[in-house]
């Protein structure tokens, strides 16, 4: 293959000069890369876009795969779609699958170039991801990067030579990101009334992602979402103009008011949801106050971003983790996204099956998981009855618990003060042993 | 938006009244809901039955969500589908769904239309279920509602303003409640050689769900069935009409001999798959017996229906369970149902892998539960070797317990004398410890 | 049903004979099967290919199922097809899913001929598989051979009657066979780039399963495949040609380096995942030399393989386990499959989520359940810290176990050496208790 391509230049667009480099390369390319050329030729670029117009003239980057066309590239044309893009959450998306990983073994060194420019240690981003930072670089590559790519490149969803919208019009593009245990969209639209009318009858019926979600075309997929990704409320007052901006949606088809009360329901799903989450981390806590979780924060190797302490948050890792918090990760990543979604997206079997009986279940499991701990290591049951009290030792240390429960706000002032004056009453009305 | 509507009247179908009705309401809903009145102008129904014939009159009911289109409305016109649908599986699978809310806090006062007649506190229905009972009433809502609404709404196949048969002769059209983890039929059917064939050549090569159980248009959904939708059998001789009626279907393509076969294939993996569903039920019930279960029966919130006890059946909750009974309610709940309806949609992957597979990992799974929980109580294991057995007061236990599982059914006479012998000799020869 | 055919011979193909036995077949079929007598006359078939040709003439055998038209019956005509079948992975794939069932009770006779000729004892084949081997007769049927019978069967994937083959060259023809837990490749490539290009471009753009593992119609689907079906590597002069072939494949549309590249990802992927299942695999191990499974290998109803011995391998069972096991059987059968069959095809939810995060928490949760065996038993921790060793009779114990894990590679000599002096030196140090 010819490395030495006749290019006249950089980001000279349309005319001759393109035309000529693409010939160039199409020299090759023909024979190397036959159905990418040919998906090019039948594109709307063929006519005044060449290759090293997207790729770059340095053939060896392009080679070395340190020559991918950013969405900044698409941008010196498509500006608008780009702007908007870029403001958006898929535009900051990526931001969260990223941490520095310099400090970490056999990192692949062509990474550094996602968050730095290149030849520069300081960074495009600050935002951390706990999870990308304990993989692989290959695991972070085709497992995190595939999907969270789409901040800086196009291609994640407009196929690479294709020009036709579309086939970016249909759902299918959206699903090789948008489906999984962690937030199945694609599977809970595709078999929802939305998703099947849309396969049966056709979009007039059946919205696609598309429909709602990029409404006339529009690049910015922050559009109408009231939660973050990490499934966290936004601000009081970006929900309420998101809210609006998703019911001018709906009434296209669905009366005001029918689509005020879905949407009343569906919040009130995330908030239980979120609420039976709650109630599984403060079974956790307390494990963990008690050190009954087994390898406990102290004993596992440090979590990257919060130390040797225990994380439930949207930072809590999913390796080295006791049983109990293994079912909490299901909880707080799986289920509660399946539920909540799964309401927002009108699929009973998501909401009701797949989220709110998997919360439950796993909840239980949870605190199934505690009594026994508690009961193998001569406790009682944090999270059932009290029928055997500890002696004296154990009262001392059950006011420590009460005491930095209602510090992380697990209950209230009255609650606490309530309970504290229990345990007082019994230690004084008991002998020490 | 106009709220009084110029109607001359409740139910004069066709002509004149009605088009001017449904002129009345376009004038705003061109506007408030296009779609819908798009929908409904590409309709058969536009050329004679307008908005108030199945609306009604009432706006503000209509607003209130409190004047839905049930489907006596329907069976105004369509008597022959309305007819076959509610004295089918479908008319009466919603009161499954039910149990009367009012003592329940927070419920929406809207919800009794669906089990009373207005103004009237006359149960249409007095078929329970625990699990709805425990639901928000909003997730009873969009979790169990929308899909058990299908008793009375049309609407919950039909899509409310379309009138073509051509999108409900596909499959599709039962995805959104045929599917997940309960009863995976749109799943398994997809993947079959009959789904397979359905979407590569057509519905004359590999059927769709309708051609088998709603042959010719039939709206009675019971056709050919011979299970309960608990999954319990019908009585024999509804089974043998019923498996002679779907046998006339497969005979259409495969030989009555094939067919057959197969039936007696399927049905004795039905009866294997139950069977280690009963072996798991009698695990936990002997974990009962002896207070191992944590939370037990009587720890927990009482059952809506079953109240203190150990509820195993088609009633069972999924919540504040022990981990035995979690791990059994996704034997019971989702694995049979995989295994069983895998066999009789033909498809391997579903009856052997998320059905039997997973029914056994699962009954390891519960008699490894039980015999770490006899370890830590102390107890011998109850499903493996009897290497160490309890002293004198184990015995009297043991005892007791052979009384209560062959009162139950769970070991035969036989299996009860020879077992209980075993037991008293022991006593005999053994010194009270 | 006439059961005599007037037939003039066996395999007469072509002309006027078999056309006769055809109409006499059909003077039934047309009432008995009509769909299948309609398929038929639709085929290239129907113009020199009868009934008997392909079903023979003996009835009452093709009634009792045991005439089953077999590969090598196609065979006699389609040749290249047949011979590229049998010698690929397809045609040994079925042994894979047989043992002798002779010994096993209620076994459905007709078995024997899928490993021996009629009326002979000579195995065909020799291969087991045990899992197989625990299946009643009827789950084995509809269970393993619905999917194994491909070896033997061109109608597994070919429909009966149909001889078109554009329904053969799309993706949904492997998913009966290729989906679920243990190897979803169907559901990976339809969410992949490559499947959501094909549903929406077209396979000019998106790659069916067809066009990567059977280019130009072969039927040899060993083509590029560097791994057995157990996911064990080939050896590496076999992967190295293998790889070669797919690179071929690959470079129709990407170019060389991005292909190898994406390779070289995949197989670290396929590595860091195989390392994730030995480490899980050795948790495990220890558990079974201290005798902390239950039921161990001992109690449980022998392997029938590998007896009263603990099996990890591609023959571990997915009954009567303890529950590290159970975990561990996820981890091996499906967890891995995800990962690395995911990577492979470029599916990141199947790659990272389904797989790699499973790999991980399904390793931790075996990790914790061996903490907890170990507290119950009295026992410290075998994979987490050494805060409390044992007294005297724990150290040798401990020595017994670290010489068994040294002998079975599951630490260096170097360790092995450090770990023993430790011990030693504990135990020179410590007083006898």
């Amino acid at each position: 293959m010819s490395r030495i391509l006749i290019l006249l230049g950089g980001l000279v667009l349309g005319g001759v000069t393109q035309t000529l480099a693409a010939d160039t390369c199409l020299g090759c390319h023909e024979k190397e890369t036959p159905a990418a050329v040919a998906q090019w030729r039948g594109s709307a670029h063929a006519a005044s876009v060449g290759c090293a117009d997207c790729h770059g003239s340095n053939h060896d980057k392009i080679v070395a795969g340190t020559s991918r066309v950013e969405a900044k590239v698409c941008g010196r044309c498509h500006d608008k779609a780009y702007h908007e893009h870029v403001t958006s959450r898929h535009g900051m998306g990526l931001h969260s699958g990223w941490g520095c990983t310099r400090a970490m073994e056999k990192r692949d060194p062509r990474e550094c170039r996602f968050c730095h420019e290149e030849g520069s240690t300081l960074p495009k981003s600050t935002v951390h991801c706990a999870r990308f930072l304990m993989q692989s670089s290959e695991m972070g590559e085709i497992g995190c990067n595939r999907c969270h790519q789409v901040e800086s490149s196009c291609a994640a969803c407009h196929a690479n030579h294709l020009t036709s919208l579309e086939p970016l019009r249909r759902s299918e593009i959206c699903a090789t990101c948008h489906m999984g245990p962690d937030h199945p969209q694609w599977e809970m639209w595709q078999t929802s009334r939305h998703g099947v009318l849309n396969a049966t009858v056709g979009e007039e019926a059946g919205p696609s992602c598309q429909n709602c979600h990029m409404p006339k075309g529009s690049h910015d997929v922050s559009f109408g979402i009231t939660m973050t990704s990490g499934m966290d409320l936004l601000p009081e007052s970006t929900r309420k103009s998101r809210r609006a901006e998703m019911l001018g949606i709906c009434t296209q088809c669905h009366s005001r008011a029918f689509s005020e009360r879905e949407f009343s329901r569906n919040d009130a799903v995330r908030d239980q949801s979120t609420a039976l989450v709650a109630r599984a981390a403060e079974v956790i806590r307390t494990l963990d106050d008690r050190k009954l979780l087994e390898p406990s924060p102290e004993q596992r190797p440090a979590h990257p971003l919060g130390g040797k302490a225990l994380v439930l948050d949207n930072q809590m890792l999913y390796e080295n983790l006791s049983r109990a918090e293994r079912l909490f990760f299901k909880m707080k990543k799986y289920d509660l996204a399946k539920a909540v979604k799964g309401a927002y997206h009108q699929n009973p079997a998501y909401t009701h099956w797949y989220g709110n009986a998997e919360l439950k279940l796993t909840l239980a499991e949870i605190e199934s998981e505690a009594a026994l701990l508690n009961r193998v290591s001569g406790r009682q049951a944090g999270t059932a009855d009290r029928r055997q009290e500890d002696g004296f030792v154990g009262q001392e240390q059950r006011l420590q618990e009460l005491k930095r429960r209602f510090e992380r706000g697990g209950m209230s002032a009255e609650e606490y003060a309530a309970e504290k004056a229990r345990v007082l009453e019994r230690l004084r009305n008991e002998p020490r042993n």
